[in-house]
């Protein structure tokens, strides 16, 4: 069989690690996304919190991969894959022919059956997300200034937030500072300070994929920044007016979820074997079993890499996308060899606010300004594209000198499901 | 009558400098906007064009007015004056009372009697206005990659501005820069360069307000961006597909309306005589007749100073807001004299694309490269803030020496009505 058309579903750091694995090989690569722009989603969050703009954190694909000229990029949604015939079926009706398929489109937030929950507490994954909760946080404050009954001053001033993983401590920690350093001073009604931020985390503790001794740290830290946090605390109920956790009633105008995920609907698409969240079972060398020309890689794929999961984060997807790369500029020279990938673990980084972090490279553990400076200098290097590591620094520069934020901006109209 | 209660309406040009002029006076000010916040019109178009993002543009007003004590800003639609209660009622039912009001509604755009042509050609006036418009332009061009008829594409890629003043042709050049410079290399089906941009203007020449010399240069600077400027035709329809230039068709996907501007409503709600554009006429002093307490200012009030009608532009609206503070600081020590405005026409500016523009300051009239600097320093200037002075200043070095645009970002999802 040979390989003419390669298609790669998502432009994610997956499909965009294999783009450009792909980049002047003998073969024509059509990258399709449902969106035009590539996400650098671990700053996703302080698009939420109006530390950054929107531009700053997402680039256009086409224009990432204007130089590969192998690469064509088409904006269409993906409603099915028709592996038979080996064709990749777009919203639109149209068909895009492979012969070697990547699905890299990643994963959605997850309410575990209470798809009810969404419209009260939306998730973080979109460009679209993160300027919904933007919004949502900014609004909660413009009404407590209007508001003249003090309890529902006092709801429209708390933000829960749910889920102690990176996202949600990230979130927890930025938000606590908007209230208590940003905000003091705009209002004339109240005091931002007297918000209330509120971590819920169902398991015994706040970033549970690091050591216990930074997971306590980040708890500390998160405490210091006047965080309420919660762990061992299920949230049993959402609605418009605030969460349940177990019996205890929180009334909050602002519910963010950052409790879990679930993967695109790839498996369906394959009738492959998936896992609870989603994930197709893959082969050791990233493909559908039974299907040596379609690889899964990123949040959409579940492997067992060295006897440990591989956990969906941004540096495992853009590793299988360059393993994938590799595989098949093998196969377009002959090797046929199954090729397995290997996790490199590059460890962790999670940041509490404006001058706390914890770090986990494995062989270094840090906590505290040090981290949270390693932290900004790897996030800036890992951001793609010169001018955007120089005007994310100089924002960085700007509000941990001024204590201001630039992108304090409501630009959404209210939607009518929109008012919780 | 004692004054203890000063409202503004509106957070533009001329509210903020009244609320400005009126910082630390022995009064009570509310600004109420229905945005939350600030926006510096004139480099709107660049947000439209992928130059510029959101926030470099726009600033939250409370935060420009925090240290301002005695000024409170709040979020709230007006629905209508009660001049004889003096009371200011919002869409929520609250009545906010006032001593003096100062309307600084501003204007809409305005189809001259052809609403429906709205969906089909926005106008540009508000944030979201921008990148609706920003949308719809990159949309084009993704919408083109996947077009298999020679016919579709090339409406695909046909984009017609409506209206030769200072936004019309700032817009034209920039889409004409953005389709030969910015994106040749980003696609594969077709060459942007190919794109067709028409400035459409029913007078006999696009910048009208300036000198003929200087007029007759940005047309040939638009055509030398490659730009049809079709002077002395009158858009006869805009629907779905194209427009009508009397007997003559243009397909083309896009259509954007910068042809005239209508006054908030302003004169109805106070039951005031307006002139054609729904502008109040007001007194010298900018009061509406027998209403000493109430003044109108900016774009939605007409008044004749020194014998020529007050154009609607920035530094007016500005100059006018200072000018009513001062009338009613003068009044809270007793001074009832009636303050009539005066108009200092600080020249006009406009810019075709990278590197032409026009300055026309009465003084000095100049055109070409040197124009445009000094054009760009004067914006830089008046942009509020230093950080965004900043931001803009780095942005516009990166894309004058790179060509690149940083802020080419499809960001709404789409609507129903949204498929022109």
């Amino acid at each position: 069989m040979s390989i003419e058309r390669v298609v790669i579903l998502g432009g994610g750091f997956g499909g965009l690690a294999a783009a450009r694995g792909l980049a002047g090989a003998p073969v024509s690569v059509t990258l399709i996304d449902q969106r035009n722009h590539h996400l650098f989603q671990p700053l996703l969050y302080q698009v939420a919190t109006a530390l950054l703009a929107t531009s700053e954190i997402a680039w256009p694909i086409r224009s990432l991969l204007r130089d590969a000229r192998n690469v064509t990029t088409l904006l269409g949604t993906v409603v099915g894959i028709d592996a038979e015939a080996r064709q990749v079926k777009l919203e639109d009706g149209a068909a895009i022919p492979y012969d070697v398929l990547i699905v890299a489109t990643g994963a959605r937030h997850a309410y575990f059956g209470h798809d009810d929950w969404e419209r009260h507490a939306p998730g973080l994954k979109m460009l679209e997300d993160a300027t919904t909760i933007r919004r949502r946080i900014l609004m909660a404050f413009e009404r407590a200034e209007r508001e003249t009954s003090a309890e529902k001053r006092a709801a429209l001033l708390t933000f829960v937030i749910v889920g102690g993983g990176p996202t949600g401590v990230e979130l927890a920690g930025t938000i606590a500072e908007l209230a208590r350093h940003t905000l003091p001073g705009d209002f004339r009604a109240f005091d931002p300070r007297d918000s209330r931020v509120v971590l819920v985390e169902a398991g015994p503790r706040v970033l549970a994929a690091f050591r216990e001794d930074l997971s306590a740290y980040a708890r500390k830290a998160l405490e210091r920044l006047g965080v309420e946090v919660r762990t061992g605390t299920a949230v049993t109920r959402v609605d418009a007016e605030g969460v349940m956790l177990a019996a205890e009633r929180i009334d909050a105008a602002t519910v963010i979820w950052a409790a879990g995920v679930q993967a695109s609907p790839a498996a369906d698409w394959l009738g492959a074997a998936k896992d609870r969240a989603g994930r197709v079972m893959v082969e050791a060398d990233l493909t559908v079993p039974d299907h040596p020309e379609i690889f899964v890689i990123g949040d959409t794929a579940m492997l067992v890499s060295d006897g440990k999961p591989v956990p969906g984060v941004a540096p495992a997807a853009k590793q299988q996308g360059a393993h994938v790369a590799a595989t098949i500029r093998a196969r377009l020279t002959g090797d046929m060899a199954i090729h397995r990938f290997h996790y490199r673990d590059q460890g962790s980084l999670a940041t509490i606010g404006r001058s706390a972090a914890v770090v986990d490279f494995g062989w270094i553990r840090l906590k505290g300004a040090l981290a949270w400076w390693l932290w900004g200098i790897a996030h800036i290097f890992f951001l793609i594209g010169v001018r955007n590591r120089l005007a994310v620094a100089l924002n960085w520069l700007w509000i941990h000198t001024s204590g201001r934020r630039g992108a304090r901006l409501i630009t959404q109209r209210d939607l009518p499901d929109d008012d919780g």
